[in-house]
């Protein structure tokens, strides 16, 4: 993968983390994903090793928990 | 503030995401600050709201917590 992607599910934590990283890196430099409307990409973030959301997957495949919004099997319902 | 600053404290969570936001948002757009060397900034991390380290702090004071590698309050020891 040679792109990062910002995963979250909609949260007020999530929200907040998303317009901090779209301001640091630039909105067209990150894909944003909400796991929680677009359920079909939970599984990718998960092989990813997204474990809880708002997370920063980065282009060399290293992932960042920022701060703590929801564990992943909480929007997995 | 204007700029963005990283805290950290050495630890391998540390250093990972140090490498990871420098690529991500540019070497010379944030300021990294060790507090476990200069430990003169803690005072000042623990003002911004700076509960664990590695954190980052954004142009506009949110932080964004990444990871988790030590509380703020073992640093200090």
């Amino acid at each position: 993968m040679s792109k990062t992607i910002f995963y979250h599910a909609g949260c007020p934590v999530c929200i907040s983390a998303e317009h901090d990283i779209i301001n640091l890196i630039g909105k067209d430099n990150v894909e944003v994903v909400h796991i929680g409307e677009n359920r079909s990409r939970i599984e990718e973030a998960e092989k990813l090793g997204v474990k809880s959301v708002p997370a920063l997957v980065t282009p060399n495949g290293n992932v960042l928990h920022i701060n703590f919004g929801a564990l992943i099997a909480d929007v997995k319902g």
